[in-house]
């Protein structure tokens, strides 16, 4: 039996890839490993089956036989683990890959985040156009930082890994505002990424669920 | 050789552990593993040398022999991959306690560190008073959601984990605010936690770095 994968049945980011469920997808293409996939909507998030499942009710989880994962990060380091393809076999590379992700999701992406909060939850109040200039400087740092270190490598230690394939997730979350063309090797870091085959196929695929919502 | 760690000279928590040194002291302690400490201060953060350990210029690193590590969740992971003591052993309990580390770094420190920016970072700009209380929100979310999935349980899944850890770290972080005691089950979870002899002696080390950088 092929693992499932929960993904959002409307996607609010309207099929454009940037949705959690995407990283596990593009893993597990990378691997070369099918999937199954269960469309959950808004409401059913909050409810107790997806709840026991993901605690937080949020997309994705992985469910495999008797195991399963919630947080993208989790699920892309275990496909990482079981199938080569995303991480180095020497064991120091491999560790070097993994401290990626981690930094791709702990250092990189909470002012992504706080970006978003800005615009969407926060977007209504009188204080934001002034504030948005602050959190956008906030992760211009990080993504300078980000580009000092990439420098004119491919990816960011060696072969393609998933350390590279959870910074270029995030890094893509940002492609709305702008920030990512004022980085032009961060930018075609992730040109580069998205030119995968693996990735293209990740994309249809949940670019799909969203065609075929807006079908019926 | 024992592994080196590197640390704030003059951490701007005063020794309270608050910093992501304290969760890799912690890891060591757990596992019972000697370590030396670096002290790096904040102009040193900035500077090439380290740098070349840590591209965002953070607290804490990892070097054991050839090996360079960042980020607190990767170093964490090796520590507990290395070392008996932080992981269950059967696979999926394992995969599983990964997922609450990165729960806890990807979806509830993230809050967090907002709270901070706003506390911080924006603590003199006009909008500041009104927009704690949504920033605050935000994270009572998180730990709503948490304290329901951990109900009465000693711990977030089984034994004391590399999850706990982490997820623990992230929360003591919250006390000064005082959002921790509206959620007794957490703050529970988290005296548990300190009692261990592994954290005392962990919250024991980094406070003699600061209580030492006083009698300078």
């Amino acid at each position: 039996m092929s693992p499932t994968i929960t993904a959002f049945a409307n996607s609010p980011d309207r099929g454009r890839g940037l949705a959690r469920d995407m990283r596990v997808r593009w893993a597990l293409e990378e691997v070369g490993q099918p999937y199954n996939v269960r469309l959950v909507s808004f409401a059913e998030l909050k409810q107790s089956d997806h709840v026991a499942r993901q605690p937080f009710g949020q997309i994705p989880t992985y469910q495999d036989g008797d195991l399963t994962l919630f947080e993208s990060g989790a699920i892309v380091l275990h496909i990482a683990q079981l199938h080569p393809g995303l991480l180095p076999t020497d064991a120091n590379a491999r560790a070097r890959a993994i401290s990626w992700m981690f930094a791709a999701l702990a250092t990189v992406e909470p002012p992504v985040l706080e970006l978003q909060e800005a615009q969407f939850a926060e977007g209504d109040k009188p204080w934001t156009e002034q504030r948005l200039p602050l959190v956008k400087d906030r992760i211009r740092v990080r993504l300078a930082e980000l580009a000092r270190c990439l420098g004119d490598a491919d990816w960011l230690d060696g072969d393609f890994s998933a350390g590279d394939l959870m910074m270029v997730h995030v890094l893509l979350r940002l492609a709305p505002s702008g920030l990512l063309d004022e980085f032009p090797g961060l930018a075609a870091y992730c040109a580069r990424a998205k030119a995968r085959p693996a990735y293209q196929r990740a994309f249809a695929a949940q670019l799909a669920v969203f065609t075929d919502s807006q079908a019926i």
